[in-house]
């Protein structure tokens, strides 16, 4: 295969508030031909990801872009062409290099940047979708499984909230929780996502957060004993909500607070985080990034379900670099059911 | 000794915001003349504490006081007069009886109520002044241990910070880090407090936060480089200020939020928690009374480092039953140093 050149998304500016798709600006740009020790890759699936907001702003916890540059972030290709003898034609791999359809990569010496800079490995599929790996089987699952059974302490037969339920990390969370035989009530925004989780998930129990009068009031519906354990990707009304109605020793575990991320200038926390010290609750943050280790524990769980029929995925694709920066706007404004992904290239 | 007669403080009405004296009133009662298996029992000290604001409510987590209801409050006072054969007169007994100067008790047979419903127990001040039993060796000080030792998993060298650090439960959290060699920083509300927190207790770093521009700022400049352990009396700013300050997988233990008390309507929880996700952190509440069971590994640690000089109590002392209802609303606006109590018999 001959590429010549990629076309990329650029940061052209740091929005205040909720982002639009002017914020971005799509370019070519002309690829140098191979020198020995390096490879090509052609992407094929780049990952849209809640966190990215950050790196939109300048000063934050986590690295956040330059003005002009190209957007990081996790995605999985092929290589296309290798002049390095460890590195095959064909083979899958994944890096951070994601908002561009094809990048030259050096991979000698191995294990000195700049390969290691952009998080450039082999990935071995098992067979599985590739796509998978972004979602399910990748980042968001097992955010999903650190938070469910590391940071949560997960035990079988407890009762589980889950917010953010039909997102990417939120719908392996479900699944987890149902597969340790607990009773789960998932909160999303629509009918459908709700039906989803119900009908494919098995979640027990939903709540359509858009359209409920009380939030506090429909958790106590759902869940009139009570919360053991909260995992929450929302923040906001879903952690007030799952605040009063945690019982005593209750765990909440929080993943994200995507409904935090477009507030413009400070945040407002819980009012009833006082709650904590009556109930004795143990609220705890995780970052990814500290528990990869899980990683081998983690896929033989998730294949073990997967064959028992126990662990479902679904992705919202668009097709086309030229629609990545739409998909990120949209994950914002709940677009997606599972993992929000952009197709950029051959999905083989 | 003839005691026919006991003066008590009822509950009156109930405040909304800052509580008044005007809230209760004192009443005298005439003690009936006792039976076989009562004792009478003449208090000497009693303890006024913070969470005894949510008592005052009709609808909490904890259990409200009825309006005409005398308050009940630890005490501790010796046995005055006996008719059961088990109770010695001149033995010292803690009880829950606490806004009364004597009481009648019910203790035979034993271990059934009306003795437990009152808490009434014998206690072996094994020949330390009773009044420490209700601040630094009764529960303030099983508070600051629990929370520092088992919820906190306090270790040694941690950087610590102290919010109410001159309250009954801080002056113990401020010593029992520093008997494990920890860097402590002490928040508290005038500069005598902090120079008795930093002279006599060896707290490192002291701040008035009455008088800083900037509590985040002034947090930074005394603990450059982060916080590992926040031990949390006061809520609001104070625990805005240490999520700001907080290391890297930082713990928070929420043993009161004392700011929060007296606020009309919804409080407003810290704007910055958002940050348990990038920091890591666990955020956790306790109540005192799941860990009762520490008592005797906490008096054995508690003497051991009073012998080796490592712990010092102080108390602020009002006289006469007639001043516990101002002994209470001075809690809230900060008139103690280290345990509030009120001496309402002999001490001996």
């Amino acid at each position: 295969m001959n590429v010549t050149t990629s076309r990329e998304i650029r940061l052209r500016s740091r929005p205040d508030g909720m982002p639009g798709v002017d914020a971005f600006e799509l370019a070519e740009t002309r690829l140098e031909p191979l020198r020995d020790g390096q490879i090509l890759v052609r992407n094929s699936w780049m990952s849209v990801d809640p966190y990215m907001r950050f790196q939109m702003m300048e000063q934050n916890h986590y690295q956040g872009w330059q003005i002009g540059q190209v957007i990081d972030g996790v995605a999985i290709g092929r290589v296309v062409e290798s002049r390095s003898p460890e590195w095959k034609v064909g083979e899958v791999v994944s890096s951070l290099l994601g908002w561009r359809e094809a990048y030259v990569a050096t991979v000698e010496p191995s294990g000195k940047r700049p390969a290691d800079r952009v998080g450039l490995q082999k990935l071995d599929t098992m067979g599985l979708p590739m796509r998978d790996f972004l979602g399910g089987l990748g980042i968001p699952g097992i955010s999903a499984y650190a938070g469910m059974i590391r940071v949560g302490a997960l035990k079988e037969n407890e009762s589980v909230l889950i917010s953010g339920a039909a997102g990417a990390v939120g719908i392996v969370a479900c699944q987890i929780a149902k597969a340790m035989n607990c009773r789960v009530v998932g909160m999303a925004g629509s009918d459908e996502k709700c039906a989803w989780l119900r009908e494919t998930a098995g979640v027990d129990e939903t709540i359509n957060y858009r359209t409920v009068k009380s939030l506090n009031s429909a958790v106590r519906a759902a869940a009139p004993d009570g919360i053991d354990l909260f995992f929450d990707n929302v923040g906001g009304d879903a952690l007030v909500a799952a605040l009063a109605n945690m019982r005593h020793f209750g765990r909440l575990v929080i993943c994200g607070t995507i409904s935090q991320y477009n507030v413009r200038g400070k945040t407002v926390g819980p009012y009833n985080l006082n709650l904590v010290v009556p109930k004795a609750l143990r609220l705890e943050g995780f970052e990814i990034a500290d528990h990869l280790d899980l990683r081998p524990q983690f896929l033989q769980d998730m294949i073990r379900w997967m064959k028992a029929g126990k662990m479902k995925f679904h992705n919202t694709v668009l097709e086309g670099i030229e629609n990545a920066p739409g998909a990120l706007v949209g994950l914002f404004k709940g677009d997606n059911l599972g993992k929000m992904l952009v197709r950029i290239g051959p999905d083989d």
